[in-house]
């Protein structure tokens, strides 16, 4: 962990991923690695914490994460979005994406998957549960969070905090084709 | 479906929560209706379109989901966010959160759930798939869209389109506590 990344409490990691961004995907296995954009992830647990992501069984992500039961996920800010694309569109079969896009990853600490932390706002470390049925109906897996860390100028204490001056961090969300929206303009909600 | 709203092709219903936005979860058996806020939902698949969507299973709604099968998530905007913030923190079993609210409903299409269209920005109607075990183990519905429609100031032709003269129908996403963020804010990522 480096610059300005905390380790975030278990209790808190869900909250990383309540407000739907897109995240990378990273795995890695016997000396390989990956990464992708999935835009489809949530919680499902808030303690333990544990979350959901959906992970076509056709790429390779799958198989790494099958053989490794793990993966991580990371949050990345408007700067990675063009990665994020990219990414997204292309296998890691064949090719180290991590080296062809010039990405530092440093090793989670419980598991040791890749992390990124440069443009991210944060990573959640994840051991896979493994759950036959949903993975192959609706390539839907579930996993639990063993570690979590943000960057302490957009989330500290537990909480998000998006404002004008930490554009940067904030987290993307995925429209389609390559646009994305920024989570932005904070809405405070009377107290019911 | 009155005033903008626009029946959404089924192809295209996926997007519409592809961004991680906070849905309504409308529910209604046997005479009796309900609402609560969910902020952990995604697409499982686009075609045919099908989501997952965590209900706590001590709640009314997961009871009149049980018993009809079937549900309908509504995307609230900004000015709904202290609706959403009070009918995900009250429960409906004993009230009408409708009538409390002065809610107005129309029926889905295809199954007759109660969908809202004022201050939303599009909604779904989804018939449960049901799976025993995700339910149990994480409150993990499963389900798949049958009809979807939305505002074609935001959501035309398949795609999202957010700005400045559309503000109060973008999605709002939940960082916890009440506190919701607006999305808005375009990138456009670079072809990879």
């Amino acid at each position: 962990m480096s610059g300005h990344f905390r380790p975030v409490a278990l209790a808190h990691a869900s909250r990383l991923i309540n407000h739907g961004p897109t995240v990378l995907v990273t795995s890695a296995h016997a000396g390989r690695r990956n990464l992708m954009a999935a835009a489809w992830s949530m919680p499902v647990e808030f303690t333990p914490p544990r979350v959901a992501v959906v992970i076509d069984k056709r790429t390779w992500t799958r198989e790494l994460v099958a053989a490794s039961g793990a993966f991580a996920l990371c949050l990345p800010g408007p700067t990675l979005a063009d990665l994020s694309y990219a990414v997204g569109s292309e296998s890691g079969r064949d090719v180290d994406k991590f080296a062809r896009h010039g990405i530092v990853a440093t090793s989670g600490p419980v598991l040791g998957m890749p992390v990124l932390e440069a443009g991210c706002a944060a990573w959640l470390e994840c051991r896979l549960i493994p759950e036959t049925h949903t993975e192959e109906a609706y390539d839907t897996c579930f996993a639990e969070v063993v570690a979590a860390a943000a960057d302490e100028r957009i989330f500290s204490g537990g909480r998000w905090s998006f404002r004008d001056d930490n554009i940067e961090l904030q987290t993307i969300h995925h429209l389609g084709a390559g646009r994305f929206v920024r989570a932005g303009g904070v809405i405070e909600a009377r107290k019911p």
